[in-house]
Protein backbone atom coordinates (compact mmCIF):
# COMPACT_ATOMS: atom_id res chain seq x y z
CA UNK A 1 0.00 0.00 0.00
CA UNK A 2 1.61 3.18 -1.05
CA UNK A 3 1.58 6.39 0.77
CA UNK A 4 0.68 10.13 -0.17
CA UNK A 5 3.82 12.50 0.18
CA UNK A 6 1.97 15.19 -1.96
CA UNK A 7 3.44 17.57 -4.66
CA UNK A 8 6.87 17.09 -4.33
CA UNK A 9 10.19 17.36 -6.21
CA UNK A 10 11.32 14.13 -4.54
CA UNK A 11 12.24 11.70 -7.59
CA UNK A 12 15.80 10.38 -6.82
CA UNK A 13 18.16 10.24 -7.52
CA UNK A 14 19.20 13.44 -9.10
CA UNK A 15 22.63 14.35 -10.55
CA UNK A 16 25.17 16.71 -9.18
CA UNK A 17 26.27 19.08 -11.78
CA UNK A 18 28.18 22.25 -12.05
CA UNK A 19 27.17 25.00 -14.24
CA UNK A 20 29.87 27.30 -15.40
CA UNK A 21 29.23 30.53 -17.27
CA UNK A 22 30.66 34.14 -17.97
CA UNK A 23 28.96 37.49 -17.02
CA UNK A 24 28.86 40.15 -19.01
CA UNK A 25 32.05 41.82 -17.84
CA UNK A 26 33.84 37.51 -18.78
CA UNK A 27 34.28 37.01 -14.95
CA UNK A 28 33.84 33.33 -14.25
CA UNK A 29 30.71 31.49 -12.20
CA UNK A 30 29.86 28.55 -11.13
CA UNK A 31 26.79 27.11 -10.22
CA UNK A 32 25.77 23.59 -8.56
CA UNK A 33 22.32 22.05 -9.97
CA UNK A 34 20.52 19.00 -9.51
CA UNK A 35 17.74 19.65 -11.36
CA UNK A 36 18.98 18.76 -14.85
CA UNK A 37 19.55 16.11 -16.76
CA UNK A 38 19.87 14.71 -21.02
CA UNK A 39 17.25 15.83 -22.77
CA UNK A 40 17.67 14.97 -26.60
CA UNK A 41 20.26 12.88 -28.31
CA UNK A 42 20.04 14.83 -32.25
CA UNK A 43 21.13 17.45 -31.89
CA UNK A 44 22.73 16.10 -28.35
CA UNK A 45 21.01 18.33 -25.89
CA UNK A 46 21.17 19.10 -21.91
CA UNK A 47 18.52 20.79 -19.64
CA UNK A 48 19.83 22.12 -16.86
CA UNK A 49 17.39 24.76 -14.51
CA UNK A 50 17.99 28.00 -12.75
CA UNK A 51 15.71 30.32 -11.08
CA UNK A 52 15.59 33.61 -12.40
CA UNK A 53 17.28 35.15 -8.90
CA UNK A 54 20.82 33.31 -9.93
CA UNK A 55 23.87 35.17 -11.46
CA UNK A 56 24.22 31.66 -13.49
CA UNK A 57 20.50 32.60 -15.15
CA UNK A 58 21.34 36.00 -16.04
CA UNK A 59 24.36 34.79 -17.67
CA UNK A 60 23.34 32.42 -19.56
CA UNK A 61 21.18 34.93 -21.30
CA UNK A 62 23.79 37.12 -21.50
CA UNK A 63 26.64 34.83 -22.84
CA UNK A 64 24.28 31.97 -25.12
CA UNK A 65 26.07 29.77 -23.61
CA UNK A 66 27.24 27.37 -20.52
CA UNK A 67 28.94 24.16 -19.42
CA UNK A 68 28.16 21.49 -17.42
CA UNK A 69 30.89 19.66 -15.25
CA UNK A 70 30.88 16.69 -13.80
CA UNK A 71 33.21 16.84 -10.25
CA UNK A 72 34.38 13.41 -9.02
CA UNK A 73 33.31 12.41 -5.15
CA UNK A 74 36.95 13.65 -4.00
CA UNK A 75 35.43 17.40 -5.68
CA UNK A 76 32.51 17.37 -2.91
CA UNK A 77 33.38 19.89 -0.90
CA UNK A 78 33.46 22.46 -4.02
CA UNK A 79 30.94 21.51 -5.48
CA UNK A 80 28.70 21.88 -2.29
CA UNK A 81 30.10 25.45 -2.41
CA UNK A 82 29.38 26.25 -5.72
CA UNK A 83 25.53 25.11 -4.71
CA UNK A 84 25.53 27.58 -1.59
CA UNK A 85 27.57 30.46 -2.49
CA UNK A 86 26.30 33.31 -4.59
CA UNK A 87 28.08 34.67 -7.95
CA UNK A 88 26.51 38.28 -6.47
CA UNK A 89 28.61 38.41 -3.87
CA UNK A 90 31.73 36.14 -4.23
CA UNK A 91 34.44 35.11 -6.59
CA UNK A 92 33.86 31.21 -6.73
CA UNK A 93 36.81 30.41 -8.78
CA UNK A 94 38.56 32.43 -6.32
CA UNK A 95 37.34 30.64 -3.28
CA UNK A 96 37.71 27.20 -4.50
CA UNK A 97 41.40 27.41 -5.88
CA UNK A 98 39.34 25.83 -9.21
CA UNK A 99 40.39 26.87 -12.82
CA UNK A 100 38.05 28.52 -15.10
CA UNK A 101 38.95 27.70 -18.75
CA UNK A 102 37.57 29.55 -21.62
CA UNK A 103 36.64 27.41 -23.89
CA UNK A 104 37.45 27.65 -27.34
CA UNK A 105 33.59 26.03 -29.05
CA UNK A 106 31.33 28.13 -26.82
CA UNK A 107 31.31 31.37 -24.71
CA UNK A 108 31.70 30.18 -21.37
CA UNK A 109 34.55 28.38 -18.78
CA UNK A 110 35.05 25.08 -17.83
CA UNK A 111 36.85 23.49 -14.81
CA UNK A 112 40.18 22.31 -15.19
CA UNK A 113 40.11 19.89 -12.61
CA UNK A 114 36.91 18.41 -12.87
CA UNK A 115 36.87 15.01 -14.60
CA UNK A 116 34.55 15.30 -17.20
CA UNK A 117 32.77 18.84 -18.77
CA UNK A 118 30.61 19.59 -21.99
CA UNK A 119 30.85 22.86 -23.33
CA UNK A 120 27.14 23.72 -24.35
CA UNK A 121 25.72 26.39 -27.04
CA UNK A 122 22.20 27.52 -25.68
CA UNK A 123 19.88 26.10 -27.51
CA UNK A 124 16.39 26.38 -26.03
CA UNK A 125 14.71 28.41 -23.26
CA UNK A 126 11.73 27.05 -21.07
CA UNK A 127 10.02 28.97 -18.72
CA UNK A 128 8.30 26.61 -16.30
CA UNK A 129 7.99 28.73 -13.42
CA UNK A 130 10.20 29.28 -10.36
CA UNK A 131 12.63 27.57 -12.80
CA UNK A 132 13.75 28.20 -16.10
CA UNK A 133 14.91 25.32 -17.61
CA UNK A 134 18.54 25.88 -20.10
CA UNK A 135 18.78 23.29 -23.06
CA UNK A 136 22.20 23.69 -24.30
CA UNK A 137 23.39 21.79 -27.54
CA UNK A 138 26.23 19.86 -26.29
CA UNK A 139 29.43 20.97 -28.34
CA UNK A 140 32.12 18.75 -27.52
CA UNK A 141 32.47 16.96 -24.18
CA UNK A 142 36.10 16.94 -22.96
CA UNK A 143 37.49 14.18 -20.36
CA UNK A 144 40.52 13.64 -18.19
CA UNK A 145 42.67 11.24 -19.85
CA UNK A 146 42.94 9.07 -16.52
CA UNK A 147 39.36 8.84 -16.87
CA UNK A 148 38.61 7.41 -20.62
CA UNK A 149 38.23 4.31 -21.35
CA UNK A 150 37.22 2.84 -25.47
CA UNK A 151 36.27 6.67 -26.27
CA UNK A 152 34.05 7.30 -23.31
CA UNK A 153 34.10 8.49 -19.77
CA UNK A 154 34.35 5.40 -17.32
CA UNK A 155 32.00 6.18 -14.39
CA UNK A 156 34.04 4.07 -11.89
CA UNK A 157 36.88 6.38 -13.06
CA UNK A 158 34.85 9.44 -12.72
CA UNK A 159 33.24 8.67 -9.36
CA UNK A 160 30.21 11.04 -10.08
CA UNK A 161 27.96 11.30 -7.00
CA UNK A 162 24.22 12.11 -6.76
CA UNK A 163 21.68 13.89 -4.45
CA UNK A 164 18.86 13.28 -2.40
CA UNK A 165 16.97 16.01 -2.62
CA UNK A 166 14.70 15.94 0.22
CA UNK A 167 17.48 14.25 2.74
CA UNK A 168 19.29 16.81 1.56
CA UNK A 169 22.69 14.17 1.34
CA UNK A 170 24.74 13.37 -1.49
CA UNK A 171 25.73 9.64 -2.49
CA UNK A 172 28.03 7.99 -4.26
CA UNK A 173 27.69 5.72 -7.12
CA UNK A 174 27.77 2.29 -6.11
CA UNK A 175 28.83 -1.24 -7.64
CA UNK A 176 27.57 -2.35 -11.34
CA UNK A 177 24.60 -4.34 -11.22
CA UNK A 178 24.43 -5.20 -14.70
CA UNK A 179 24.38 -4.70 -18.36
CA UNK A 180 21.89 -2.64 -20.23
CA UNK A 181 19.73 -3.67 -22.57
CA UNK A 182 20.91 -7.32 -21.70
CA UNK A 183 19.66 -8.43 -18.69
CA UNK A 184 15.72 -7.89 -19.23
CA UNK A 185 16.25 -9.97 -22.26
CA UNK A 186 15.04 -13.04 -19.68
CA UNK A 187 11.71 -11.59 -19.42
CA UNK A 188 9.42 -12.22 -22.36
CA UNK A 189 12.28 -14.37 -24.27
CA UNK B 1 45.07 17.89 -20.19
CA UNK B 2 41.70 16.71 -21.68
CA UNK B 3 40.60 15.06 -24.00
CA UNK B 4 38.24 15.84 -26.87
CA UNK B 5 35.47 13.21 -26.78
CA UNK B 6 32.97 15.10 -29.32
CA UNK B 7 29.42 16.33 -29.80
CA UNK B 8 27.71 13.30 -26.78
CA UNK B 9 24.98 13.00 -24.41
CA UNK B 10 27.68 11.51 -22.57
CA UNK B 11 27.08 13.44 -19.56
CA UNK B 12 26.86 11.03 -16.36
CA UNK B 13 25.03 9.72 -14.19
CA UNK B 14 21.53 9.57 -15.44
CA UNK B 15 18.90 8.14 -13.29
CA UNK B 16 16.71 4.94 -14.48
CA UNK B 17 12.64 6.05 -14.64
CA UNK B 18 10.03 4.12 -16.02
CA UNK B 19 7.17 6.39 -17.26
CA UNK B 20 3.72 4.88 -17.24
CA UNK B 21 1.32 5.50 -19.72
CA UNK B 22 -2.37 4.89 -21.15
CA UNK B 23 -3.22 4.14 -24.61
CA UNK B 24 -6.39 5.27 -26.48
CA UNK B 25 -8.11 2.12 -25.28
CA UNK B 26 -6.67 2.32 -21.93
CA UNK B 27 -4.50 -0.18 -22.07
CA UNK B 28 -1.17 0.76 -19.81
CA UNK B 29 1.94 0.96 -20.67
CA UNK B 30 5.76 1.46 -19.46
CA UNK B 31 8.86 2.52 -21.11
CA UNK B 32 12.30 3.13 -19.42
CA UNK B 33 13.79 6.18 -20.01
CA UNK B 34 17.36 7.85 -19.05
CA UNK B 35 16.79 10.99 -20.40
CA UNK B 36 15.02 12.68 -17.32
CA UNK B 37 15.14 14.78 -14.42
CA UNK B 38 13.33 17.38 -11.74
CA UNK B 39 13.18 20.60 -13.92
CA UNK B 40 11.40 23.05 -11.80
CA UNK B 41 10.50 23.42 -7.75
CA UNK B 42 7.13 25.51 -7.97
CA UNK B 43 5.24 24.00 -9.85
CA UNK B 44 7.32 20.91 -9.23
CA UNK B 45 7.63 19.26 -12.36
CA UNK B 46 10.05 16.48 -14.20
CA UNK B 47 10.92 16.12 -17.62
CA UNK B 48 11.26 13.10 -19.15
CA UNK B 49 12.04 12.95 -23.22
CA UNK B 50 11.05 10.49 -25.41
CA UNK B 51 11.43 9.42 -29.69
CA UNK B 52 8.12 9.94 -31.61
CA UNK B 53 8.45 6.77 -32.56
CA UNK B 54 7.74 5.15 -29.14
CA UNK B 55 4.35 3.87 -28.06
CA UNK B 56 4.28 6.31 -25.27
CA UNK B 57 5.29 9.37 -26.81
CA UNK B 58 1.68 9.20 -28.45
CA UNK B 59 -0.34 7.84 -25.55
CA UNK B 60 1.31 11.20 -23.18
CA UNK B 61 0.12 13.11 -25.77
CA UNK B 62 -3.34 11.26 -26.16
CA UNK B 63 -4.01 11.33 -21.91
CA UNK B 64 -1.95 14.34 -21.49
CA UNK B 65 -0.44 12.79 -18.10
CA UNK B 66 1.92 10.19 -17.42
CA UNK B 67 3.94 8.81 -14.06
CA UNK B 68 7.41 8.44 -13.64
CA UNK B 69 8.13 4.89 -11.40
CA UNK B 70 11.59 4.57 -9.45
CA UNK B 71 13.11 1.32 -9.47
CA UNK B 72 14.69 -0.26 -7.12
CA UNK B 73 18.25 -2.70 -7.85
CA UNK B 74 15.99 -5.70 -7.45
CA UNK B 75 13.84 -4.82 -10.23
CA UNK B 76 16.26 -3.72 -12.90
CA UNK B 77 15.43 -6.60 -14.94
CA UNK B 78 11.82 -5.90 -15.09
CA UNK B 79 13.13 -2.12 -15.83
CA UNK B 80 15.76 -2.76 -18.87
CA UNK B 81 12.56 -5.42 -20.21
CA UNK B 82 10.47 -1.94 -20.12
CA UNK B 83 13.86 -0.13 -22.04
CA UNK B 84 13.67 -3.04 -24.42
CA UNK B 85 10.76 -4.49 -25.19
CA UNK B 86 7.88 -1.75 -27.30
CA UNK B 87 4.54 -1.64 -26.12
CA UNK B 88 3.50 -1.59 -29.94
CA UNK B 89 4.52 -5.14 -30.18
CA UNK B 90 3.54 -6.86 -26.48
CA UNK B 91 1.90 -5.94 -23.17
CA UNK B 92 5.20 -5.16 -21.20
CA UNK B 93 2.96 -5.60 -18.01
CA UNK B 94 1.42 -9.18 -18.64
CA UNK B 95 5.18 -10.15 -19.69
CA UNK B 96 6.84 -8.89 -16.25
CA UNK B 97 4.01 -9.81 -14.22
CA UNK B 98 3.96 -6.22 -12.65
CA UNK B 99 0.68 -4.36 -12.16
CA UNK B 100 -0.19 -0.82 -13.40
CA UNK B 101 -2.60 0.48 -10.92
CA UNK B 102 -4.88 3.58 -12.63
CA UNK B 103 -4.43 6.77 -10.76
CA UNK B 104 -6.85 8.56 -8.88
CA UNK B 105 -5.43 12.06 -9.83
CA UNK B 106 -4.17 12.11 -13.43
CA UNK B 107 -5.06 9.56 -16.45
CA UNK B 108 -1.93 7.24 -16.38
CA UNK B 109 -1.06 3.84 -14.40
CA UNK B 110 1.51 3.81 -12.00
CA UNK B 111 3.91 0.53 -11.15
CA UNK B 112 2.37 -1.21 -7.81
CA UNK B 113 5.70 -2.63 -7.11
CA UNK B 114 7.60 -0.37 -7.46
CA UNK B 115 8.76 2.20 -4.34
CA UNK B 116 8.70 5.90 -5.43
CA UNK B 117 6.07 6.88 -8.67
CA UNK B 118 5.04 10.49 -9.41
CA UNK B 119 1.77 10.96 -10.83
CA UNK B 120 1.97 13.96 -13.79
CA UNK B 121 0.02 15.95 -15.49
CA UNK B 122 1.04 17.10 -19.14
CA UNK B 123 1.99 20.71 -18.22
CA UNK B 124 4.34 21.25 -21.77
CA UNK B 125 5.71 19.88 -24.64
CA UNK B 126 9.15 21.10 -25.94
CA UNK B 127 10.41 19.65 -29.32
CA UNK B 128 13.68 19.31 -29.88
CA UNK B 129 14.85 16.89 -32.06
CA UNK B 130 14.70 13.42 -32.18
CA UNK B 131 13.43 13.63 -28.57
CA UNK B 132 10.48 15.40 -27.38
CA UNK B 133 10.61 16.55 -23.90
CA UNK B 134 7.35 16.22 -21.84
CA UNK B 135 7.34 18.07 -18.91
CA UNK B 136 4.82 16.91 -16.57
CA UNK B 137 3.80 18.60 -12.97
CA UNK B 138 3.88 16.44 -10.18
CA UNK B 139 0.04 16.10 -8.77
CA UNK B 140 1.26 13.71 -6.23
CA UNK B 141 4.13 11.46 -5.24
CA UNK B 142 3.44 8.28 -3.70
CA UNK B 143 5.93 5.49 -1.50
CA UNK B 144 5.81 2.64 -0.48
CA UNK B 145 5.57 2.98 3.62
CA UNK B 146 8.88 1.09 4.38
CA UNK B 147 10.75 3.41 2.43
CA UNK B 148 9.12 6.46 3.78
CA UNK B 149 11.56 8.60 6.74
CA UNK B 150 10.45 11.67 7.89
CA UNK B 151 7.56 12.14 5.12
CA UNK B 152 9.89 11.52 2.19
CA UNK B 153 11.94 8.66 0.49
CA UNK B 154 15.03 7.38 2.14
CA UNK B 155 17.26 6.81 -0.89
CA UNK B 156 18.87 3.72 0.98
CA UNK B 157 15.74 2.36 1.09
CA UNK B 158 14.54 2.73 -2.19
CA UNK B 159 17.52 1.62 -3.36
CA UNK B 160 17.26 3.35 -7.39
CA UNK B 161 20.36 2.70 -9.57
CA UNK B 162 21.46 5.22 -12.73
CA UNK B 163 22.88 4.59 -15.77
CA UNK B 164 25.88 5.04 -17.22
CA UNK B 165 25.38 5.79 -21.13
CA UNK B 166 27.98 4.85 -23.27
CA UNK B 167 29.14 1.86 -21.31
CA UNK B 168 25.32 0.38 -20.78
CA UNK B 169 25.77 -0.21 -17.50
CA UNK B 170 23.66 -0.21 -14.66
CA UNK B 171 25.09 1.03 -11.32
CA UNK B 172 23.77 1.09 -7.79
CA UNK B 173 23.54 4.21 -5.30
CA UNK B 174 26.64 3.79 -2.71
CA UNK B 175 27.20 5.22 0.06
CA UNK B 176 26.47 8.84 1.78
CA UNK B 177 29.34 11.32 1.13
CA UNK B 178 28.14 14.25 3.61
CA UNK B 179 25.47 16.59 3.89
CA UNK B 180 23.76 19.33 0.89
CA UNK B 181 24.71 22.90 1.80
CA UNK B 182 26.55 21.82 4.71
CA UNK B 183 30.26 20.43 3.29
CA UNK B 184 30.70 23.06 1.20
CA UNK B 185 31.08 25.90 4.35
CA UNK B 186 34.23 24.60 4.69
CA UNK B 187 35.53 27.26 1.79
CA UNK B 188 35.28 30.46 1.87
CA UNK B 189 34.24 30.98 5.54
Amino acid sequence: MKQSLGAKTLLLPTPVWIVGTFDTEGKANAAAVAWGGIVCSKPPCVGVSLRAATQTHGNILAREAFTVNVPSVAQAEAADYFGIASGHDVDKFAATGLTPVKSDLVDAPYIAEFPVVAECRLFKVVELGLHTQFVGEIVDVKADASVVEDGSANIERVKPFVYNTHRRIYYAVGKAIGPAFEIGKAIGG
